[in-house]
């Protein structure tokens, strides 16, 4: 099946309208009509290869709302009209043991991404000699998809809103419930760009006291007013920092620049838990001192498994989340705009891209 | 009372025989005749002001066996005779929320260590206005502690080998069960110092495959042989190393020198917990691709609680566990000696003080 989407035919080039082909609707297939895609911050790395080299034309895209157009005969799960969203992976190799034990996103030999990947199981009609097709993202018209990766956006959730959820909520969510976030309990969360935002938003509503640490000022207002959180301490100022000291039990840091780690964790009680979501490109230092002596943990953590994002979809749903953004139409001038005020971290919290509005 | 010792006068001096005195027995206080002390690598560290500025004289010591000699009238969990032990800590604030939580080993204000402390909480009869007097350790005949930090050691248990059990078995024994060390599992244990050997005994006792992980192909024998781990692998071995690529639930590092963390962090799988417990005197380099791709964990744990001591010493009992090692005499020239070794790493496990030979 045709449809247009906007792609980088090239590393760094400006985004352009384009064409691609998606599979027939196999079996197991959900053929999806996208309405909103996400812009994530990766989405810019990868079209511009600043995380190595790329697969193109590219079409970005990993945070996908939209609505069944068709399905296989051996789908179950989901009917023509549906309300369903796509998150970061869209395939992996079903045979190790973490995909057992329904971790797809951590697969062994490799989860297959939603975009600038390709499918490279046997298992699936792309695969080929060469070693499957390439995927393409979410800012197209249309996606097919194997239902066992396919999400259930609940009834009455703002399905722009819902779009970021499907990677920016759900990398805050799922360490949050994986390292046992509990009512209480004392929140940091470092960066306040999308995932930080929607880290606020859902460790509010898990019931823990939430502080925001940022190192600008100008932040102070919306973490508080526009995003409800408890606190928020600018971490620049010493006087406020030295008021935090041993007082976190998690930290969700989604700083993807270099930071000074063990101030971070100076800040955590004993047993703190220092999760690391943002993606620094170089190492950090690491002092043993800072994590022994209080029995601190830094641990990483990706995204998650298609239990734990519905999960998060349903929790949402729930208590009334969705992820607070700027929507665009699906015009390749206003994708670039996106891409350059997102890099400077000039959004509140996403662009989602309107994918209704392509031009004819 | 009066006691003999075994103390470096100051920083980096041959240690001497000395003598110091012990304070009254309290209401709470139990008096103890010290029949072992084992020689712990921190000692050395202590003893020659390799970790700031110590306290003179200095009677080193934290892994103590004895038998109580007299107790306070308001003791009810030790009488006169029993076999006993101290470990690396004999007070704490007995206010802050960890030691309200029973763990006076990550006492906010501080514990008091056993040796080359101060007794600097009012509740001690040893506080005073200069802080509190000096606390002196196990290198002696005799010490009075408080019974909340003094641990039954089981009938029947080797009390020699008992001695390191009260802090190479506890550093090792805590993280294990803190971080749900179960039947199964594989463990790996990095470095094969005293730390190391006590992990791999209580990490096989725990029904973990244990694989050893060393730079020295000489400690392959022992490792397999002397210590019945599952597995040895040699991490100089580009092969062996590989082997191992993803293999592990947890890892426990002893290794005190700087390390490539990345490379012990490859061997860990999903979800794999790498468990800091020696202390790199400069900080280690932490990639965040080493532990966001797979939800890894880096965490550090400092010995153990007083009720995870008693829980590890009855644990090591029903097993058959002591502390392999080498006994030497009260005699300064044999300390200096087995801390010449020790240093060089030439001791299975540990030097164990037979304090029972002070010259009269």
């Amino acid at each position: 099946m045709d449809c247009r989407c906007i792609a980088a035919m090239s590393g760094g080039d400006p985004l352009s309208l384009h064409r691609i082909k998606r599979r027939r609707v196999g079996n197991k297939d959900v053929h999806i009509s996208i309405k909103y895609a996400g812009i994530c911050h990766s989405d810019i790395h990868q079209a511009r290869e600043e995380w190595g080299k790329g697969i193109f034309p590219m079409v970005p895209g990993h945070e996908i709302a939209g609505v069944v157009e068709s399905v296989g005969d051996g789908v179950t799960k989901f009917k023509v009209g549906d309300r369903v969203g796509v998150g970061v992976f869209v395939d992996s190799c079903r045979q190790c043991s973490a995909c057992k034990a329904g971790d797809g996103n951590y697969c062994e030999p490799g989860m297959v991404a939603t975009y600038n990947a390709r499918f490279n199981y046997k298992h699936c009609e792309e695969y080929n000699a060469e070693g499957g097709a390439p995927t393409y993202g979410g800012y197209s018209e249309s996606i097919t998809v194997d239902e066992a990766y396919v999400l259930k956006i609940p009834d009455g959730m703002d399905m722009a809103g819902a779009a970021p959820l499907l990677c920016a909520g759900i990398t805050v969510y799922a360490p949050m419930v994986f390292h046992g976030l509990k009512p209480g309990m004392k929140l940091a969360v470092a960066g306040l760009g999308g995932l930080g935002a929607m880290a606020v938003l859902i460790g509010k509503a898990m019931g823990a006291e939430v502080t925001v640490l940022t190192r600008s000022a100008g932040k102070k207002e919306e973490a508080l007013k526009g995003l409800k959180a408890d606190k928020v301490v600018l971490v620049t100022d010493e006087a406020e920092a030295k008021s935090v000291q041993g007082y976190f039990n998690m930290m969700i840091n989604t700083i993807s620049a270099q930071y000074d780690l063990s101030s971070y964790l100076a800040m955590l009680g004993n047993a703190g838990k220092f999760i690391m979501v943002g993606l620094p490109s170089e190492p950090i230092s690491l002092s043993g001192f800072s994590i022994v002596g209080d029995r601190k943990m830094v641990a990483g953590s990706k995204i998650g498994n298609i239990k734990e994002t519905q999960d998060m979809l349903d929790f949402c749903a729930k208590h009334g989340i969705t992820c607070p953004h700027e929507l665009i139409p699906a015009d390749p001038a206003k994708v670039n705009e996106a891409y350059a005020r997102a890099v400077k971290s000039d959004v509140r919290y996403r662009f989602v891209i309107d994918t209704s509005t392509f031009p004819k």
